[in-house]
């Protein structure tokens, strides 16, 4: 629907915003502003001072588990649920797009973004934020999928280059973009501020155009993250249409300029034009009243969802509510619960743990520390619970960590309280991995929450106390050390780059293909029941899918869930694989005893690598092995398969390789036999004899080949090759 | 010179080869034809049957020890009687180029062709590679050092693209060339036949022109690897001189036509028939004969400085005369003492380890393995000297290893000699890097001969005996896993491409960086006698410069030579460096008590990084540690230092990052002003509350930085800014 009826400057007008955090309307042609409003769980909606580094205050908003927590949770439920409550949230606020979910990948432990995405690993990440989608914007408010890409450090993050090379963007970086796009619709997808191999996101043409729209269907607004917008024209020609927040009509301004120039094709403008329009429909009034109680109370089960019961040693958890249990540390009373940065929300209220503590325990002491009397409560417990983690100033948006440890007070708090305790049990909050090293066999039982959002107290409680169960599963590999990750080498980067050395061995991918050994594996996570699996079966169902059952039971004494993860190995195809990808999973609740049977599809992308060559995903022919995990690092089950994949036929030239030609399915046989030939029976004898010269010479340009040929005395015409040549096109 | 009296197509016809080994003369213009011999450890000279695999033999001449063995002599001097012996030999036989030294970093201990390069350090290889041109030159014989560059696989290596950053090529892969061609003017140099980033090593303007020429200096001839050429006329423009092999006139005809087309400037090849015309003046006829035996003994006393003892416990070497030693292994009565490939040496004569053990000891039993009667010989011996090691096969020029572990039958031979045998010495025979897993904890003694030419076999009795001191030391870390080799994830690549992911963090700079573990690290070798480090003294001579002094004595009862390891230690500068770097040494002879005060310059690159922001060498002011160690993991004394370094100021713009604004020297302070003017108090109050904001701001663009201060009612005027940009420009 063209808008004959607005002028050139009035349609530039609508492609950037009118302020921090809303568009431009023009009333004379029924055209409303639009109000977008941070925040991937829960709302951060600023009146006056405005900002994008959450550094002024917002309105009270429920504020949800965040996406680190979320994803420990492996349910999509969970992430719907929790994008539904803010959609709610979001209508009475009148808002049009909430700006997430966050679904880049952690590639570094470090970067102090981590507490708002999922994971390490892209299926897990783009099922969680497609579901968080799907439940945003099923209240009708729009979503944006952020921050499209490779947008895995904070540090120079306004100019830095992730320098990545194409299987890995297609591998690693994109697909839970992807996902998200082609299975949830998103209303928006927010670029980055960094560059990708050079070019700023917010005007690379390839991201935003070619894939994002020409291969993956979108046909929303792509919005700038705040501020990502280096030359406008550059970012309006790659694909990038509204740009926010405003610039006071400054770039505007260029847009129109750029037009009558001659330099901006007006249809360009447009186009997006036609995007941002077709984006105001979702406009509405703010409706309704927030129900501040009922979201407060589903934030709390939402938490008891993510947590990760790391270790339970002597069972000691649960707690007996007779037990004696002393309390100690300052996050029991002032909870840890997001992470600083645009995210930041200003919360309906707190729980604390302390609190929720003594109302379900009937002995509970409380110390802050050692300057208290930490030590001396300890050894009155029958079980000492701490509560560590890092301080809000610690992760942040922004800025990245440079180490993984707890704070040296932290430590010598946990383990001086453990050596007195009769039992100890270490609760977590932070946004970011944090390493175990230094006392973790030194307590019992470790319950690691991440940031559970407000409820974060109550929550934790419920799961100590067994009232919930602990189900959440690792998201990201807790390593020994920070220079076991992958990344350590080239992580943030330097001189305005950051080099993906690592490829496509991100977290568990690397850990499992190196066999460095970790301190918890991803999808690690304990129950306070057990659970088996067995009779896996896996059927090929086509050339390069599968489908998987197992029947798993909850074989201890209380009702649980448990993440059934189904990992795909293979060595088949051209590139290195990582020893095992998750490839499908699905978290099923079961009573004591009781037992189901899981059916679980794996698509063609399942077992597919990116081709590089071919510029396209393919399944190589050959064996694959399907393997049901507790974690990346612990295989309950397999079974091997074969699939019959796609064999590309290669189209030769006298550039490919001697390798190309003989393992060409059509000219291979025919080149050996016309050589073969021409060979005096001397020349044929001595071929024979020197296997390894053919190893030699597998990569020889075929051109040169020829040469190297008539040197010896034999010949292979140049019209037979180009014969050949013909034939490998069919 | 030019030289008017030749045609164009007589000039082209100089530019590639007659034959194989050949160029063309032309009798009637006086310019004869030069001869180019393969061979760094040895001459491969071949007369019917000629390739560049080593496929076919060759006449007899020395072979001397390999580069893999020398690069652990530590020794320029044994690099410069090598060089010099296989000069003598080229004269004799009429050579006017030998194809070496090669001086590629040792970057995976995978690849086939490791026994022909010298170490995985850049300083060793280079003064090592610059030592052996000089002693070849010398004899009047031109050198062609090897392979010019990031050839360090031999995996697909004819089309292979090795994906390395800059400021890893200018600071790994480069320096040993730039030393060599700076230092010791080579005749020529051989260029790779892989592509970098991209591009034909053969037909890379800025590899073999910008960086070899205009930067180093170099004027001698440039010349491909045999079959390197992909595109003729391209080759030539980027400044490839000399094709090689011939291609019987086909590509001479090339740069004929495209000359006549117009499509290549005549002068383009007037240049290179010029530096292959000044070459020529090298060519000489066959004088003289080769002493077979004095050579012979030459290659024996360089093979025992080249030597690494690895372990030595209970004094189990050196054997006593009187020893009854069981000597088992094939390696020992057929020595494994060079590589395949082009190197391939058809040798004068070789040393077998067991006739020379027969000539020191009294009492001498030999079995080959379990077969024969290994265990029982062992059993009956004071000491049991098991040769072990890679056969030919295992490791050659054309395809790389995918293991390095030492094969199965001979690690189980070890363990089941060395439970039965008093004392157990190992002595390997290889060219790449074997893992000592599995064995190395139950024998006593290990003497790592790497390949050490034709008299490797009395070489090691030699050594063994004690007639020879141990002196050598790992030019490259034996790690305990091929997995923890900083490459491993990235070699030998896929696709046609290979991600130089780890950058500069090659070898021990990576295992010392990371903090992983090795077997052995580089710099270790041992000693039949002691010795001690004193007085290290590290005088700062100018702003990038320093003197190190230090006293070492041989503290125990033989003579023996020492390797004084110095090396840098900083973390200044905006790019993550090494933990450690070699940046000089030198090896000492020391009769027993003697002390000896070694001086070392420390110059600009023994500080410096490569800025690739500034596109040049910087030494970063700041902190450096000297350290004098005797491995890469044993660091025995060290001193601070400060430098001055060279503070480089940055040309402002309006992109440049609000960071380099405030740390610029002139403008910072000036800018700071100019803000907190226009500031009201409680803006200026609210800046002071936020340090957190700054680090959240310092990569925002001056001009995004600019309309943040608009936001928030400060102003920073335009013609304020365009001032400071001026000031920045001084």
């Amino acid at each position: 629907m063209p808008r004959p009826d607005l002028t050139l400057e009035q349609k530039a007008s609508l492609l950037s915003g009118k302020d921090f955090w809303s568009t431009k309307a023009i009333d004379e042609a029924g055209i409303p502003s639009m109000f977008l409003v941070d925040g991937p769980h829960g709302l951060r909606r600023q009146d006056a001072e405005a900002d994008h580094l959450g550094l002024h205050d917002s309105r009270p908003a429920t504020c949800f588990p965040t996406a680190a927590a979320v994803g420990s949770s492996w349910d999509p439920g969970v992430a719907a649920e929790l994008g539904a409550a803010i959609g709610r949230e979001a209508r009475v606020a009148g808002v049009t797009v909430n700006l997430g979910p966050g679904v880049n990948i952690k590639r570094s432990p470090l970067c102090g973004r981590n507490f708002e995405y999922y994971s390490e690993d892209p299926l897990l990440s783009g099922t969680l934020g497609a579901a968080h989608v799907r439940g945003l914007q099923g209240e009708g408010v729009g979503a944006s999928v952020k921050h499209f890409a490779a947008n895995n450090q904070e540090t120079d993050r306004m100019r830095i280059s992730a320098d990545v090379d194409e299987r890995t963007l297609r591998e690693i970086y994109f697909p839970a973009f992807e996902k998200v796009v082609t299975e949830a619709y998103p209303a928006t997808v927010m670029c980055s501020y960094n560059r990708l191999n050079g070019v700023y996101a917010s005007q690379n043409r390839w991201l935003l155009t070619d894939v994002l729209r020409d291969e993956w269907g979108f046909d929303g607004v792509v919005v700038s993250d705040w501020g990502a917008v280096n030359d406008r024209v550059a970012a309006l020609e790659a694909g990038l249409d509204l740009e926010m927040p405003g610039s006071g009509g400054v770039t505007d301004a260029e847009i129109v300029a750029a037009v009558q120039r001659g330099e901006l094709d007006e249809a360009v403008v447009d186009r997006s034009v036609q995007r941002v329009l077709a984006l105001t429909e979702r406009v509405t009034p703010a409706t309704g009243t927030l129900d501040v109680e009922a979201h407060h109370a589903l934030a709390r089960r939402l938490a008891t969802e993510c947590a990760v019961l790391l270790k339970n040693e002597r069972n000691t958890l649960p707690l007996a509510p007779e037990a004696r249990v002393a309390v100690i540390g300052g996050f029991a009373v002032e909870a840890r619960f997001q992470g600083g940065g645009s995210s930041h929300v200003n919360p309906t209220r707190v729980d604390t743990a302390l609190d929720a503590i003594r109302a379900l325990g009937t002995s509970v002491s409380h110390a802050r520390g050692l300057d208290d009397n930490a030590v001396e409560i300890a050894r009155e417990a029958d079980v000492t619970v701490v509560f560590a983690g890092l301080k809000e100033i610690d992760e942040s948006e922004g800025y990245d960590r440079d180490t993984i440890a707890l704070p040296d007070g932290q430590i010598d708090l946990i383990r001086r309280v453990a050596a007195v305790s009769s039992r100890t049990v270490v609760v977590l909050s932070h946004g970011g991995v944090v390493s175990l090293e230094g006392w973790h066999d030194d307590v019992d039982a470790i319950l690691d929450g991440w940031l559970l959002g407000q409820a974060s107290g109550s929550a934790l409680a419920d799961l100590l106390y067994g009232i919930a169960n602990p189900s959440g599963h690792l998201a990201e590999t807790i390593p020994l050390r920070l220079q076991d990750n992958p990344s350590y080498l080239n992580f943030p980067g330097e001189q305005g780059h950051v080099r993906y050395g690592e490829g496509v061995m991100v977290g568990y991918r690397y850990y499992a293909t190196a066999e460095v050994g970790v301190r918890y594996p991803f999808g690690h996570g304990l129950s306070y029941t057990t659970f088996e699996t067995n009779d896996l079966s896996v059927s090929v169902t086509g050339d390069d899918t599968a489908t998987v059952s197992a029947t798993v039971t909850n074989t201890g004494p209380v009702a649980g869930k448990h993440v059934v993860q189904v990992y795909v190995a293979t060595g088949a195809g051209p590139v290195r694989r990582p020893t095992r990808e998750l490839r499908a999973f699905t978290k099923v609740a079961l009573e004591p005893g009781e037992s189901r049977t899981v059916d679980l599809a794996l698509g063609h992308r399942a077992f597919a690598y990116y081709d590089v060559e071919f510029a396209r995903w393919l399944v190589a022919p050959g064996d694959y092995t399907v393997q049901i995990g507790h974690s990346a690092a612990d295989i309950v089950a397999e079974a091997p398969i074969t699939l019959a994949g796609e064999v590309v036929k290669r189209v030769l030239s006298l550039d490919s390789p001697v390798q190309h030609w003989f393992g060409h399915p059509v000219v291979g046989p025919l080149i050996t036999s016309k050589i073969t030939e021409s060979m005096t029976s001397g020349q044929a004898k001595q071929a024979e004899e020197m296997p390894d010269s053919m190893r030699m010479i597998a990569s020889l340009p075929m051109k040169q080949f020829t040469h190297f040929l008539t040197s010896v005395g034999t010949h292979l015409p140049d019209d037979a090759l180009a014969e050949l040549i013909e034939l490998s096109k069919n």
